[in-house]
């Protein structure tokens, strides 16, 4: 068969699946969920067999280490994968729930309530557990799930999806319910990205070239996570020993997570007394630090930076600084050279604070906290599949209920339009 | 300036002034608004000239009756373009308000914020009012607007943008909210809609081929309204007195609308009861209908439906009809050959009202009531931008909130991620 002609059978047989699926009530999804995670734990030999050939081919290929830690499954990253699930099983389910209902004047009833989006088709790199994870908030919120993953996890993620798949189908999954695209041809991915009519939604998970890929063509809705260029400014009005903390919190507890900054814009009336404790701070961290003319000019241990720093993600521990004459300039700045993802203030004056959060277009704005914080479980929302910084539908962190949609049901007693 | 050049200008010159129309109160935007429609007011004479232009060259192209009248501005049609400019300077702003709001064990606390979603791009046809109204909803919510209208309306559009325009400044609307683009070069819509970082949101508004260019073709989220191929149902325990009547309101009280029906699916344990009294109604409607077998059998009166029957958006005064065994076969048939858009049940059992509402894939599921509802102002909105068919961010009648989207403001006293 060919590529397409497989792509769209994948298609209509999850759109069938999806129908049965969003019918169902939240203790049945649940009793799957967990018959998934039951299945998986009895299976951890296969799947260590499994990933081991995976393993096996990677060092071959001569992958990078950082690239094989990522394709391992370690028996820590296993349980966590199999709580995960459980988790998921254990947190409310958004669907049926009624957004908003209201009565109009001839007596029909409106009510829009959530549903699920339909089919969902998960594109991602190198990390098996991808696979359950998402597999896991689609089948919660009564959506189906096409996986489309990285290669170099082949055997890893047919061994995973087999066994969910396996459990799933014990308590009543439906048949195609969950699809992994059974060949590594990267046309397999522009063939699902155009799957209008069935696919209601692509969510890329990986770098930007990934994303890029997907973005290009596609012809259903995206929702993507661009890079994290993260940024935080240090107000006149800035008490120093928060803005100290938060800095080097942001940059150096994790430094290579999306929500880690990578760029700290300083008021001028406030660069020189704080410049030289922040570059102790950093370099105690060892942390490498570049700036504008104004920054290298108060402290010699900076390097020059480039254009090219400001919309930089380092993903490393490495800063960029740059100092500002007004808290514009800073806004100016964060919008033009930042990904919208989530950005800091560290400031006391009030006003300060509100014109920030108000101007700054970014999915999280913080007034005197760690941009660290953008995070589904920090955020209380129980699980994420991804932190969205796109404006549609979904932005920042997303939780279950961005992976559902509404309906209107018009409740009537035979009302017609004069 | 090459077209690219010429596109990614305005991509840019947007965005600058989206940042400034972002910030603006709901007084200062509906100041503009009403400073809008006194400019048209002001200027229906150079208004009518210019329509007069576009007519000329219409009738000399030889456009269709139909596309001539929709072309044409009358004085009527004036009058309720600058009506609905005031009236949605009245309409409640969405932007500002608070979603919901939470307070993390950690002492953050988390506001959802409504926001204006940026840089909306409107690609239409032939009629002008699109220009006013949708410039009128964009702005209203703090948006900014690039226009790409259809080149038969060419000078009305200028002139329609440019007394808009005019209107706005004096009142502060910032340079660049309002762009039309400047050539009616086809390549121009490839190139607005592959506007990544400047565009936020695409929405064609027109007939499919408008669309599927559209959507072939953008990097941006699209927001769009396919075919409204609508549907009712009538189920063996309906009341045939409510059935005849919604059929009737349904299909003929405006057949040209996309919430109007295309087909009617009968049960089969009713169909030979009602069918005969439901040709006799529609006939004196002047309706003509085609079935399949059972129902040609029912009713010589029919003509034999082809395959393309049931996919068919009429747009006119003919209907299909088809007979089902089960409520699963209606709902299977709706959402096989149906767009998605609006669809009835006609039924007095509430267990088949409940199957239905819940199975039917559809933006608004009616139950006991018309189709023809479907539409912002009969859902109490206050304005409408379209109907989504699209399942992502807005789906059925879009009104003001739809053309907002979120961002979350996090405020702390110095909070650090352990």
């Amino acid at each position: 068969m060919q590529l397409h002609e497989t792509m769209l059978k994948m298609g209509e047989q999850a759109k069938v699946a999806s129908r049965q699926m969003a019918s169902f009530s939240a203790r049945k999804k649940n009793a799957m969920l967990m018959a998934m995670a039951d299945a998986l734990d009895a299976g951890r030999d296969r799947i260590v067999a499994e990933n081991a050939k995976d393993m096996e081919a990677g060092r071959e290929a001569a992958l990078s280490d950082a690239m094989l830690d990522r394709l391992l499954l370690s028996p820590a990253r296993m349980d966590s994968m199999i709580a995960g699930l459980r988790d998921v099983a254990a947190l409310k389910d958004p669907v049926g729930s009624v957004i908003s209902r209201w009565l109009r004047p001839n007596g029909l009833e409106i009510v829009k309530q959530r549903v699920p989006i339909g089919v969902i088709g998960i594109i991602y790199e190198s990390r098996p557990n991808v696979t359950v994870d998402t597999t896991a908030l689609c089948l919660k919120t009564g959506n189906v799930i096409i996986l489309r993953g990285g290669k170099e996890a082949w055997h890893t993620n047919q061994v995973l999806a087999s066994l969910l798949i396996e459990g799933g189908r014990s308590k009543g999954l439906p048949e195609h319910a969950i699809q992994l695209v059974e060949t590594t041809d990267r046309e397999a991915v522009r063939e699902l990205v155009q799957l209008e009519g069935y696919l209601d939604l692509a969510i890329p998970r990986g770098g930007e070239a990934l994303i890029r890929a997907v973005t290009e063509h596609a012809r259903v809705p995206v929702i993507k996570h661009y890079k994290g260029v993260c940024q935080v400014y240090v107000d006149a009005s800035a008490d120093q020993a928060t803005a100290l903390a938060i800095i080097e919190n942001a940059k150096c507890q994790r430094p290579g997570v999306c929500n880690a900054i990578e760029t700290v814009v300083l008021h001028r009336d406030i660069a020189s007394a704080i410049l030289p404790a922040m570059v102790t701070r950093l370099r105690e961290r060892s942390c490498t630090i570049c700036g504008d003319e104004s920054s290298c000019a108060i402290s010699s241990y900076l390097e020059p930076a480039s254009e090219d720093d400001w919309y930089a993600e380092y993903l490393d521990l490495r800063l960029a600084v740059r100092i500002v004459d007004t808290l514009e300039d800073a806004v100016e700045h964060i919008n033009r050279y930042g990904s919208h993802h989530s950005d800091a203030i560290v400031a006391d004056d009030e006003k300060a604070q509100k014109v920030f959060t108000q101007r700054v277009d970014s999915a999280v704005v913080y007034v005197n906290a760690s941009t660290r914080f953008t995070d589904g479980a920090e955020f209380g929302m129980g699980a994420e599949i991804g932190i969205s910084t796109d404006k549609l539908h979904a932005r920042g962190p997303m939780g279950l209920e961005e992976l559902t949609t509404y309906k209107f049901v018009v409740q009537g007693r035979g009302q017609i339009r004069e």
